[in-house]
């Protein structure tokens, strides 16, 4: 009877929609859907920590990089290794004391500042096409009213408000795409620490059912997966209700942090955070799978009020990053961490500001682009990065050149231009090489800055 | 199967001891266990409110009865007729501003003061024999570390100590006898609220059998079962658990709140807080069954700043009560409500010190003895109470008799005294009537104040 | 010219009214004015001790004397031999972290359940017949709104309400006198310390002038004068303008706390604390001087929540003191000790309750009484203590008598009375010795407790 | 005798140093002093705002200027206008209650983050000469210890911490002028408000000295001088003190806000805020004496958090106004808001950096300059500004050019160069009007951003 269901199914499936296929409970039949078609060509979304630990707002800046995340506060605050944290023990019992715990901040949590609204113009501003939100971190603490976290969520607690609700309205509003962060397990969770099955079971798959059924979310971006394989969790149980029976079931893309054994093996697009934190990034990585990477303005995830300016990546750098994960055929997810009295830091509007005016010129050499099979491998030092669309080839220098720039394995192109400039761009050569000289560009009429683009129609 | 096993448990109980014997999860079986004998013989026990509500520690004194209870104080504030409670909500909203949610009271319940030893000391100092602490009353917050209450419990938030345990450590080193209150039910859980089979299996049950496997308490003295029957909570299967296989099967007191069709009828030891708060008292009920009454020293059992001299029983009236209590056969659990900084009250010290000086004196009076079976009835107005120890019949005065007093029914005693006098007391007649006249004692020879026993031995 | 206007004040005097005196800014005029009659026949006062220090409210209880005083925490924090107080540091460090500073306390004086009627009431029904309250202790935080203690005062900060002022409105409506403490140094003023002079010019003395003509004080009562001569606090000027310019020239009744060298010498009435203190009491002394001695229910005078009943004096005792006070010829000041939310603790009402009963019976002893000049030695051990009152001789018994008291030195009274018992006493002898037999008296009709009242009429 | 000492002066004056001279306590005197040469050329100078009022930290972004100052907000809290602040005091009310009242915020200066050393390597980085902290806003709460200002400074309360002092001390190290602000007036010192005279000698001239004898400051910035003439806050006295006795007497910088009769015609520098303030800037003015701007990168002097990315100035146009002012003979004082936890925001740490890198390549052209005596009348509109030193001329223009710029009434210069870049520049004609061709400077060689700087050597 099964392989009954199965032939229907297929039959249905190439005959009617996407929508019509039925997922089962196995990694086999959850890999076989396409991450939907949206998540790929909208390459630049925001991630956005917020929590409890957004009240400390406090890590070392100058320490190893796990220890500069301020969301892992409580974590360091109760690890038997805290002791080597020498600068973090001394700022926490020389500001708040020693006997002062984690969950006294949650007073602190305040948000009076909040204006969902203004944050979607923000966000929207940046020229990102999506939003991911905590909606529960490790310390277990919601920032919806989860009926699983009584009086640990941030309608019962802290700001009494439907943070994650009243945020997914305005962001959705605004015409962005919105999606909830939430991790599988809770550091300090009594359920989890002494029964793992009922946690999931009572506490963690109500939870993700919840979220999905209430918000309807169009990114589910697990985390905190490590510690059990995907079994132990039930993911391929969760995913296939999400792909058969939520709301959301056609249009939710999700990560691929759902057991020990699942990076960059199953689920839906691959995250590459853990490279990145080994200071390789995607550097020489080919990944034929839709991928993102998150990271940081600062280094921090959380705000950390201990980061000055040399810790924030200039809006230079932001930009030489998207341009990468792009030009590698990923997305960008673009963390900031609100403070919490509810406000998005003004210099984390200035860098989104300014990746949302170089958008605003050079978009469509990123958005509903892919890497470009031809591309010479991209290293720490490249500097002239190439993405595609159809047949039109986009040329992205990081640095203006001083010189010309030589293309190879194109067909002679239709047109050349400088995205944003009015002025003609001259190139020889062909087959073996396309030669393109930068036009004069003076300050007067530079079309933008961080990066320029050339587009090279009908080259491919 | 069965009848063979009731058959063979009936011999062992006879041939061998009371622990031997099986229960049933059914009333019929529950209920055929005897009230372990140590209770009747204590007659008197403290009760101890204290929890979140101990920081507004706020109701009004003007009230009608429920409206006085300072540990309802959530419930006051998010009851939908809470507009008639003019006073309540002009002081919420004066005091701490109305978006001042009950949880954040959290963070005042400090108890920087608590020593259960020195505790221990003013308990056992009123001639209590038990105590009976509210280890989690309807608000749901744990004065213990239950997993099942994280981040709502006196370890994770507030005091970030485990107030239950303390306690009972100091109360049975003192050598009472310690118990606690638990309520069925949580007025905003919203597991409670919406899947009552759920909340019993994954919340309540595992935190009441936590409790008594952790602790060890003499008594489990549940509340607030009136929303459901007792099939519902399971009670009898709880009560099988807790008679066969806890570590307190042998000496463990229950009570009767066990669902909204047990009260005087399933269970221990029957409550009467009912009749009292209907000032009825238990005047003029006849109950054959170990029963207690519990009440507070003034209007409310959760510490109320609102209270004046005016509101707190005397040491007199108190006395009176706990002989009333005693006279009928019953116990009186007397509450005391302690404040958010871990003090009793020094008034309430008082009044327990008061107390225990009287039982000092006429202690004999009370522990150990049973209602006199020709007691004439007792009523608002009687002022000479009968209790019996064997063949003896102590006769408590709450007034200095202004002249001889007669009693009906007793045989010529052997000697007659009062207690803690050390003149003789004269008596005349016998049979029909036994006339006792009043020695001649004064300020300066009086052996206590509040109420005087003349005790008749072997008049029975 | 002095010599004539003294003799013009003197012939003013002889011919017109008391109020017509001038005085001069010097002791010699000063202490020329007699104390004001009301005080010597009020007997009883009320001090109440209430300020920042109400709200860490701890003292060491095991301490030497000085050391239990709550309202001397700051002094305790800051003195440089703070090490020694081992448990008071302990306390400090542990319950608010070692870096909160003395000044961070105002913010937890919040009052809210300040009612001065219902104060009034409590302080009336102890049959008090006056109130002093500090209105700055050494602190220099004032509980008026002082221009010169700007943002250290309780309406700029802390409670946010003008308590001097509320509280002095409502015990004068219920008919008591009201007058207020006012230490003349301040710790840790930095104008006093860096120049005294200008202290008392530009703050003491425009404090305690604005004091006296906001409020109307009956009682100044001053204190701290102990680091300097009456000459460099410029007492004598301001006692000239109290007793000549003032709007209470004529009723306003002063202490003898006016300089270091002033005590027991100089001002109106005499204080003996100092002797309390060194726990002699003011048993041996002869005092020809109107004179007051203040003490606390408790150890302290300001709260102490560290205290527990062991540490409160017993109503009984109390009024042996009350009794020992007035049979010497002096006042007694009880000190009660105010919660930082507002509430005189109940223990407190408790006592001045009970006073206020046995004044209700035994007043006529006490009000309007002067020491016996023939009265035996009064000695810690005495129990029968004499008070006379025109022809009439008051024997108060602190312990019923259980024989036959014998007074001498009196004429055959023509009536002898137990106060508020209704049966007769009877007498034998008179001359060398007036016996007094002790009537009949039992628990049941007994007029008072703790002390009972000969009352021999015409003895005199 | 006064002309001789005025003879002897000048003789002295001529033939020895310049700080022989003394000042008399009139305007005459005073005003003869020259502003100390080192201002003049500092040309950028950083204002700190800092205060109770970085805790609210709250102000209007839509209202007219003065209402935009969030170190007002007691002012507006207070004032009998408020209600027409209809979105201030909804604010206020809803996140800290009606009754909460300013003073209440001071536990909220914590200051925890503030390392001066980091703050100081900030203000030397934006390239400033001189800080301006402000010592005492008109909130009378003191940066330092003052005696004045007992339990109302920042050592005693708060952060109980010598911000000023400590500040101080980094600053100078690292090489910078240090100054402070000081108002005058408090808006509701009860001293000042009953006797200004008395507030004068007792409260503000103690503080002024005291400040300037304790840190040695090199600017002492005055305001809140409006409401009363300087003859009232005795004004010339202090300078007299200050420019014959203080430590600080030959280099100290001051302003022209003295007396409501004082601004722009006595004092030291003239300031222009309230130009500013009207919106026409210092736009059409000649001013031939020493004068300083100052203003906010937002719209706020104090740290304003309801200000977004859209309220801050960018660093192109904070760069355009420090070239208007000091082409037209004036200091900018641009402002900085801390935090109340002790950080300088990112925002503004980014926008001092930005014009720190600018002043790295084009310093030369503002450090030491002089107003252009030639230069055609300054506007809104004008993108082309002058500087000169000795011989020669800055061109300064705030776009690029996008052709030749015009230079009339110089001569020809003996070298033309752009600053920061490497190539040259042409030039043509003179006289009448001398040509300046911009170079072909591309995004690959541009040497700055923001605005250009020719440098026209001995064209003067």
């Amino acid at each position: 009877m099964i392989k009954t269901r199965l032939l229907l199914c297929c039959l249905l499936l190439s005959t009617t929609a996407f929508s019509q296929q039925r997922y089962e409970p196995n990694w086999s039949s959850i890999d076989s859907r396409p991450v939907p078609a949206w998540f790929e060509d909208a390459k630049f979304g925001i991630f956005i920590h917020w929590g409890v630990f957004s009240v400390p707002a406090w890590a070392p800046t100058d320490a190893s990089v796990y220890e500069k995340y301020a969301e892992w506060y409580w974590w360091r605050l109760l690890d038997p290794k805290a002791q080597t944290y020498q600068n973090f023990n001394d700022y926490h019992n020389r500001t708040y004391g020693k006997d002062f715990k984690y969950q006294d901040f949650v007073k602190g949590f305040t948000c009076e500042m909040f204006e969902p609204k203004a944050w979607a113009e923000v966000l929207k501003g940046s020229g990102a096409k999506y939003v991911v939100l905590t909606s529960k971190h490790h310390e277990g603490f919601t920032l919806w009213p989860s009926a699983q976290a009584w009086n640990w969520n941030a309608v019962d607690v802290g700001p009494h408000r439907d943070l994650a609700g009243d945020l997914s309205k305005a962001v959705k509003e605004a015409g962005l795409r919105m999606g909830y962060y939430y991790s599988l397990y809770e550091w300090f969770n009594p359920l989890y620490k002494s029964d793992v099955k009922k946690y999931v079971d009572e506490h963690m798959m109500p939870q993700m059912k919840d979220l999905v059924t209430r918000y309807e979310p169009d990114i589910f971006w697990t985390d905190g997966e490590w510690e059990h394989p995907s079994e132990t969790w039930k993911s391929t149980e969760f995913l296939a209700w999400l792909y058969n029976e939520s709301p959301v079931k056609n249009e939710v893309v999700v990560n691929d942090r759902w057991g020990k054994e699942t990076r960059s093996v199953h689920g839906g697009i691959y995250t590459t955070e853990y490279d990145l934190v080994h200071d390789q990034g995607s550097a020489g990585k080919k990944i034929e799978h839709p991928w993102e990477e998150c990271r940081g303005i600062g280094g921090s995830f959380g705000y950390n009020r201990n980061e000055d300016l040399s810790h924030y990546s200039s809006s230079k750098e932001l930009i030489r990053i998207l341009v990468d994960k792009v030009a590698r055929g990923g997305n960008l997810l673009l963390n900031i961490g609100p403070t919490a009295d509810g406000r998005i830091p003004v210099i984390m509007q200035q860098r989104l500001h300014d990746m949302g005016q170089w958008l605003g010129v050079n978009g469509e050499a990123i958005y509903g682009t892919r890497a470009w099979s031809k591309s010479p491998a991209i290293t720490k030092e490249t500097k002239v990065f190439f993405t595609q669309k159809g047949k039109d080839l986009y040329v992205i220098c990081t640095s203006f050149p001083d010189k010309a720039i030589v293309v190879n394995d194109v067909k002679k192109p239709s047109k050349v231009a400088l995205l944003g400039f009015r002025g003609s761009v001259s190139t020889s050569g062909s087959g073996k090489g396309l030669t393109i000289n930068p036009p004069q560009v003076t300050p007067a009429n530079n079309p933008c800055d961080h990066a320029w683009v050339f587009k090279l129609e009908n080259a491919l």
